[in-house]
């Protein structure tokens, strides 16, 4: 039998989930905002039979199993480690956390119920054409996978942040381009080309700081814009470009290339060439609608990239298929989700944003470090109970 | 009366532009090559009266007023520094020279003659598209010029190098991504945004080190990948990704953004978009046809990139301008070749080529340092020298 599901958050991509998760077979038992207001609205709209403001109020509920956090990076890890703590499976949203700290506790937790379905919401790797495109990888299309020379991406679209002042125009609240976008790409890439990045070179920036409706006291300090550069563990060189100043506009291109030919992902389609061949070949074409059955609401759907809406479908449908398998009688098992991200992906992708926002202060590369141990939160005080407890 | 021409250089750009220069009324009176075989050869093939492997020989004849110099790099300084002090016009392929103290040679000698022509190779500059893009920018397209935030160019291609060893393989000598395409960006961005680059950041790299036919003693040593960062003196940030891993292709995409909408060169093409419009400009479209009269050789063609071809080719129509004035008796005037990069533009994107060599060696920021005095070549000597005139 499918879960009952719980949702914690308000925003478009709750609008454009919930008709979907209906359409495969899920009930929306109980919605979470960060208002009562916020929830009561959405749990309106999209006819939720409860709501509330409150964490414990959706986590405890007896009918919901596997939780959607769709909500600011700064909840992430507390809903995700509570969840997991009371034996619900967990779809968590890109990134992680707001650090690694946050993220190595929800390793932890998914460690320690390892029955439990814990994924992040990584939703390219679902995208039929990175599918396509790993395959052809794995089948020595680029050569050996150890000579990938260069992976190039490019994200090109308008702003991320809504009219009014939220979360997304708050860095230290997860916003902007390089928690979003960048998060996306950093797992990708590893995903696909079986690589970690080692040392990595990045320059953040925030261009646009005030617009027609955030221009008070409030300022924006989500980046808007991102370059970077990583050094991957099997010597790929990666680069990245992700830039938020072109309104009205989604361009996303991934570019690999190895000894024995590129490939090149565009929107939702895949062209490759071996370096020996005279022309370009058509691998896949992604012909298939999204629309069917009018589920979608389209003004939400528009306000979502193509390419993550249709992974996330797809992941949808992986998860489906998790609590309904044919022949295991436990109710759920993980094999269709075996592509997902893994919380341990989160970590790594959080630790790279680690290193790319220490990159950006100190204008210097820096190496990538997984932490396996929580950071002391203080360490001042950590050295002086050190050195009383040699004193006594 | 148009100038006799005197050619430097056998390379397949020469059997491009000896075509198009006498199909514009110039007169190619002499070739030099490297090897007197190598003149013969293009001699034979060209149709050009007399060939050498000696530059005064060149240089010094009665009937050569302008000089072409299209060879490796590392010899670009030395002829158009002579061929100035002689009372020639130069028209010098980029980059200016290997280093700075090169470049500077080549200024001090064009400001020594002002009267002579003396630019750089940087043609696309004269391509219609950016021509129609730095019109848009100065026009307030994309707000007040110091309101452009991101400059983002990418350009796909495969290799530079030709089947046989020779300069473009060798870094030292010139060859490579950076000076051969990276030259071009780097002008074209301070012409197109007014502004300087004041600080860089690079990643340069060689991943194919041997091909087919080099594979002995010598290896390739000339990058065939580099992305770099530049912030701006008006406050912009490019980012530049320049991959040869692309066999058969050729992409170049220059995107400028401005808090009032961006700007994009697709190959030829240029469009827009406002950021309070709806939809997208198509700003101009290059539909003129490059091949009129059949005097280009399309084997030859089709291994210079349509862009810096037809942007030579408008350069080439200045330069006759200039020569042909109709009123000024003198014989030529700079006014038509007023838009082309000076030798000062070489000296410039130079600094820069050097800072970015800089910054991929020592993994750091470097600051653009556009010399004024030639660098001392015996930094130890000199100190000896200064020590014993102390001690005298």
């Amino acid at each position: 039998m499918l879960p009952g599901i719980g949702v914690f958050g308000t925003g478009n991509v709750v609008k454009v989930i919930v008709p979907f998760l209906r359409e495969k077979g899920f009930k929306i038992e109980a919605i979470w905002g960060r208002t009562l207001n916020a929830a009561e609205e959405v749990a309106k709209e999209l006819e939720i039979p409860f709501h509330t403001n409150r964490i414990d109020d959706v986590l405890l509920r007896k009918d919901v199993d596997l939780i959607f956090i769709i909500c600011s990076p700064n909840l992430h890890a507390q809903i995700a480690v509570k969840a997991l703590g009371i034996g619900k499976h967990v779809l968590c949203d890109k990134p992680a956390g707001l650090c690694q700290g946050e993220a190595l506790k929800m390793v932890r937790a998914s460690q320690y119920y390892p029955s439990l379905i814990s994924i992040v919401n990584h939703s390219l790797r679902f995208l039929p054409a990175f599918g396509q495109m790993r395959r052809a990888i794995v089948d020595g299309y680029l050569g050996q996978e150890s000579e990938i020379t260069v992976c190039d991406v490019r994200v090109q679209m308008g702003s991320l942040l809504h009219d009014a002042y939220d979360w997304l125009c708050d860095d230290t609240m997860g916003g902007g381009v390089l928690t979003l976008v960048g998060s996306h790409v950093i797992d990708l890439v590893s995903h696909l080309t079986s690589q970690r990045a080692v040392r990595v070179h990045g320059v953040i920036r925030t261009f646009t700081k005030t617009t027609d409706h955030v221009n008070g006291i409030r300022h924006i300090s989500s980046p808007d814009f991102c370059t970077f550069q990583m050094e991957m563990s099997g010597g790929a060189l990666v680069t990245a470009t992700l830039n938020n100043h072109l309104p009205g506009t989604f361009s996303q291109e991934v570019l690999i290339c190895g000894q024995a030919g590129h490939l090149m992902v565009r929107g939702g389609d895949l062209y490759g060439r071996k370096s020996n061949s005279a022309k370009e070949d058509v691998i896949y074409l992604d012909v298939e609608d999204l629309q069917r059955g009018g589920a979608i609401n389209s003004t939400a759907a528009s306000t979502i990239p193509r390419p993550y809406m249709k992974g996330l479908f797809k992941m949808i449908g992986a998860l489906r298929e998790a609590f309904l398998p044919v022949e295991d009688k436990r109710g759920w098992v993980k094999e269709p989700v075996a592509l997902a991200a893994t919380f341990e992906d989160g970590l790594y992708v959080q630790a790279v944003i680690d290193a790319l926002k220490k990159s950006n202060s100190n204008r210097e590369w820096v190496k990538v470090n997984v932490i396996t141990e929580e950071p002391d939160p203080d360490p001042l005080l950590s050295a002086a109970v050190r050195r009383s407890a040699i004193s006594m």
